[in-house]
């Protein structure tokens, strides 16, 4: 019998509680083993149908020697890293769907566990529910990953669908996301932003180099700037707007972004709707392969933490052999890509004749007598520079510059 | 080191040797050990630049203590079957893309292989490159896996996208087929008549079930029968026309088929175009997950055996515990289910007057005087049977019958 501890007790620490008693007898099947909870963390005890297994101590889970696996579910980067570093330490793995704690401590985590012969997993802590993280290090394990592209945050997916959809502005389909219970409430900027996309592509890009990325180093845009214009311009484009965060790596080096990005329809990635995520990854010897699903939910995600703590039994300290990266200066260089690229732009208060001037060759996308909506073929960021800054001088101004996805 | 044989040099079996030599470094830094190629098993000897490797005898590898690894490219169940069987029980972990294989015997050699601690893996089996084996087995190893649906053979695939798309029919698009290579130029009927996605779907289901299913319990048919006409109806329903390979668990019972369906543009797999795969899965706690990619080629199945390789060394026995299914009688029952369901129906001859009485309630989806296509809302087989019989009373003909593929 394997005797484990779930520090905290909301959403996704429920969930795990009762994936573990929902499919006991299949686990037990599949692992030849019994998942025993032991302990739960809690903050605050309440009544509750488990409330025998509540404590709020870490001292007494940390210090039973029954316990060997633990499933973080507190989130953040406080008491979360102090917890997962001493059960590490003391020889216990660890599963957990904390991306700000593996973005931010995963090659000093994933070394510790190495040290003390445990494992560290985090699959649930991109894709949810969605299996991204052991595919790209077991079943592509052949591969150099040249490129990433993904939709790996499903709540500007969902705002981002509304909006091509059901011609939604932003602060509507925010409203909607919030009463879903799919956008925070009081504060929905990890999302809004890009910093939760983010952070996720920081864990992906980690796995895909062997090196750590910080989420510092990866230039990140959020969707706040999206209009009801600029889905229609898409839309006459035979195109979406999604927020993809992307990482490439070539000729030895990784450039990567969070950006909303112009997709033609015919991307895979532009068929991906609502609160799905899905991951592309290319492989040098595999070509395009993609993961697909619900990116987040509370039995999705529990699952996937689940599936670790089953891997932890059946695969025992092999674990922290093969999924490993080096550690990296915390002040890395910006992952920024120099390419020229093919530019969405949106003007305001700019002749329509101006945009070729501005940006070269192109074509004129939308043109209301205002708002100039132009598809740079080729364009650069000192072109860019240079244009906005001519833009003013004319007295008009450049509103929006949307990169257009790589094929 | 270690040392492992490749059985058989045609496209998959050089693709290993390539792969090998071209990520070496990489796979080095992944597994911290060098994978050599001591012998490779061909039919005839010839000139080649790795021809120093070539052998024609099995027992000088089998006799071979410094190989602990094979690699099994042969294809069919002939010699590959008695050279795997012979390498389990000389306790040499076995990597394979050979789907019939695996479908006919793949509980005998899963439990060799436990029996002699070693390992049996054959992600390649199923998709070629896509991950698909071993995410489902572990990162869904927290899910009973209630329904499966896929795109599994990359050839049919193929040809019914250039049917619907370029309005070709069924001769004229299996030729293209065989001039780029995607078909068996003296016999495409594996692939046509459906019995290659039987295969790997007999693999896909009992992985999830956990008992072994024969291709010949699968009830299977190929495309055919599918005309433009077809094609035409479908586009007006807004659906295409896939072959699907599906198997479901309710209850406790396991039904499954191969057969070509009606799939309307909104479901993920109407997406999946030309010569690529994708399985659906739904887990009972993940909800839908789906993996894409290409489903055959070179480099991407030979790299799919070189991520097994890779499992191995790093898992070592650990495998054979978790990748697992029960044996089963070989003349198990048809897993056909009895469930009623939408079709789409064709016929000539027979007045589109006839067809509610025929089929009940439905919609006239095409009517050209000879040829009228009816989509039934609810029928089930007898309901079926008996229109038929009638349908020929009257003159006229039922030429094809089409599921409607499940929400």
């Amino acid at each position: 019998m394997a005797k484990i501890a779930i520090l905290g007790f909301g959403t996704v620490g429920s969930g795990i509680l009762e994936i573990l008693q929902q499919n006991a007898e299949l686990i037990q099947q599949r692992t030849k083993q019994t998942i025993q909870v032991k302990y739960i963390l809690v903050r605050t005890k309440r009544p509750h149908p488990s409330e025998h297994l509540f404590t709020q101590s870490i001292e007494i889970i940390l210090q039973d020697p029954e316990i060997t696996m633990i499933a973080e579910a507190i989130g953040g980067t406080g008491d979360a890293y102090r917890y997962v570093k001493a059960a590490l330490e003391t020889g216990r793995s660890v599963v957990t769907s904390n991306k700000e704690l593996v973005a931010e401590h995963g090659a000093e985590l994933l070394a510790l566990a190495a040290q003390h012969n445990c494992a560290f997993l985090f699959e649930a802590s991109v894709g949810g529910g969605t299996p991204i993280i052991a595919p790209m290090h077991e079943s592509l394990a052949a591969n150099r990953i040249d490129k990433i592209q993904g939709i790996i945050n499903g709540t500007t997916n969902f705002m981002l669908t509304k909006m091509q959809q059901q011609n939604m502005g932003f602060d509507e389909a925010l409203r909607m996301a919030q009463q879903l219970g799919y956008a925070e409430t009081h504060d929905p900027s990890d999302d809004v932003d890009g910093l939760d996309a983010c952070r996720k592509l920081a864990i992906l890009a980690s796995l895909a180099s062997g090196v750590h990325v910080y989420p510092k180093q990866i230039p990140t845009k959020g969707i706040r700037d999206i209009s009801t214009t600029d889905m229609q311009a898409a839309y006459k484009r035979n195109s979406v707007i999604k927020l993809v965060a992307w990482a490439k790596q070539q000729n030895g080096r990784l450039t990567a972004g969070v950006e909303p990005m112009l997709v033609p329809n015919e991307h895979q990635l532009a068929q991906v709707n609502d609160v799905y995520n899905a991951v592309l990854v290319q492989g040098n010897m595999t070509g395009d392969v993609m993961f697909y699903g619900r990116g987040a939910g509370k039995l999705a995600t529990a699952s996937a933490m689940v599936a670790d703590l089953i891997q932890v039994i059946r695969q025992g300290n092999a674990l922290h052999d093969s999924l490993f990266w080096q550690p990296a200066q915390q002040n890395g260089e910006l992952l920024t890509e120099e390419k020229p690229a093919a530019y969405y732009i949106r003007t305001t208060n700019i002749p329509a004749s101006m945009l070729p001037v501005l940006y070269g060759s192109g074509e004129l996308v939308l043109d209301d007598g205002e708002t100039v909506c132009y598809l740079a073929e080729n364009t650069n960021a000192e072109k860019r520079q240079r244009a906005a800054t001519k833009a003013k001088a004319l007295g008009g101004r450049v509103m929006l510059e949307l990169r257009c996805i790589d094929e």
